[in-house]
């Protein structure tokens, strides 16, 4: 079947092409015993290190990072600015990420409208580009993923990002990037207070974490936002754990982890012991990058741009 | 137009049925400078006192008190009794329904899954009846705005339901009832956990609020699971204030408040004093029950269920 077939033409021909394929053949397929209704069609994706580059840093970080540099920002009253500065760039080099983010929203985005953040989020996009590869980042999602979204959306699945980072980054390029649209786009999430503004209400962010997209929370994430069981789930981490063996409780699933095997077109990195255990322990496919993907990055204008 | 065609047989010919046909004409008619794309027709309701009845009591509340006499439940340990139904009864005779439910929902609903609550939602509405109409409540969904929310699905319209009530209760019942799938069935959330039960995990509530979806949290609710603006909204109460407001910022839209006028086929109350300034100041339309729905319920079996 899959060696005919023109399918994921990105994809080496071998068993995780032989899967996705032959899940979406049995899932769809009415006479089959794996039949599953377009309603409950539902596969969920993983977002940095599954879909786009993540390495050196998680892409909403650098954003967040240049952020601090923008004119429009730096105008912000706000405190502690030295300390603060000593503190950032301390964190950055400690590579402690999280502390990190969490101390440049509370500075800065108090009263910054949800709309107002998403016009940043498409600025810093159009302009940046990434320290490896020199082109802007939404050029470095992965080609065969965009064939696995495209195959799994013209079969009748709605595709949903459940990332670790904030929905607030995804949905300002989700739709243009995946063509997943901002209701299927979920991340972790700052609180929210509805205020006025030329007598008009507005949505604004608030620096207090509200919910983490990650580990477990992505479990709640999906019961919350879209309440029927993914039968496919996609992720590269210890983060998709939980989100893939929930995805694994559906009576035929398809769940794999990107491994990034591939020094010389992206990156090589371990996805840590607990992750490949859990791939092991639940029969997951592993997608070897450097063996699997004849291309890495997206295809534009006719052109290779694979590394 | 609206005179000779047959869209909206339960409404009676006039000003409200006039506006939302011509709503919907306008925003789908591509030489309109009113069009609407097809991705960002979203349409909310607010369900209780919108959709379907919600007196003598908001049908959830009636619901989570049949639940406390359910045999399953009154197995599960639990501390205080004898105080807890004495506060109970007097929170029911005090009209106390909020902080009656909280109640119950600290007794009752520590480590029940989302799934056994929607099982024990489903075998409840199977076979309660209105205590006015004797009939099950599913039947007291509003036929005329069944050909609402039928007429925007056929024009292209994502119809979310936005309730003050729980998710868990209107997510167990709403595609029947509404043709609005659960991850189009948004209100308020208690907190969840992730558990392992033989193994496989499951989604646990947690007797903490987590989210009001009413008021003001009715617009961060669509901005966190929408983040599209609604171009049309339903309500009925000061608890959609906020909502109709957000929606009547779009370019076109329509803002509608069902004014329940009606003591013989259902109820007569008012909104309330804000309610109704609201809806003068912003131009909103009152949709009168009494003299604009030729029928109440859902016509079912061919016959006429009007009351």
């Amino acid at each position: 079947m899959s060696s005919l077939d023109s399918r994921l033409p990105s994809w080496r021909h071998g068993p995780r092409r032989d899967a996705i394929l032959a899940f979406i053949d049995k899932v769809t397929d009415p006479d089959s015993p794996c039949y599953v209704a377009p309603a409950d069609r539902i596969a969920t994706f993983d977002h940095d290190g599954t879909l786009w580059v993540e390495k050196p840093h998680v892409t909403e970080i650098t954003f967040i990072k240049d952020l601090m540099q923008h004119d429009e920002i730096r105008q912000k009253p706000r405190c502690g600015t030295i300390l603060g500065f000593v503190r950032h760039y301390l964190a950055v080099l400690m590579e402690k990420v999280l502390s990190d983010a969490r101390w440049l929203l509370r500075e800065w985005l108090d009263g910054v409208s949800t709309d107002e953040y998403k016009v940043w989020v498409q600025q810093w996009l159009n302009k940046a580009t990434h320290p490896k590869f020199n082109r802007p980042y939404p050029q470095l999602v992965y080609q065969p993923m965009l064939e696995v979204l495209a195959l799994f959306r013209e079969n009748g699945f709605r595709n949903y990002l459940v990332s670790g980072g904030s929905c607030y980054f995804i949905r300002a390029f989700s739709e243009q990037a995946y063509g997943i649209g901002p209701e299927q786009a979920l991340g972790s999430q700052l609180m929210t207070r509805v205020a006025e503004k030329d007598g008009k209400l507005v949505v604004e962010l608030k620096p207090v974490p509200w919910f983490l997209d990650n580990g477990k929370g992505k479990v709640l994430c999906i019961e919350s936002h879209i309440d029927r069981h993914p039968v496919a789930a996609f992720g590269n981490s210890s983060g998709d754990i939980a989100m893939l063996r929930w995805a694994g409780q559906a009576k035929t699933s398809l769940c794999m982890l990107v491994h990034h095997t591939d020094d010389i077109r992206e990156y090589a990195y371990s996805p840590g012991d607990k992750t490949l255990k859990a791939a092991a322990d639940h029969g997951w496919q592993l997608v070897d990058m450097k063996a699997d993907w004849l291309e890495v990055f997206a295809v534009t204008n006719g052109n290779s741009t694979s590394g």
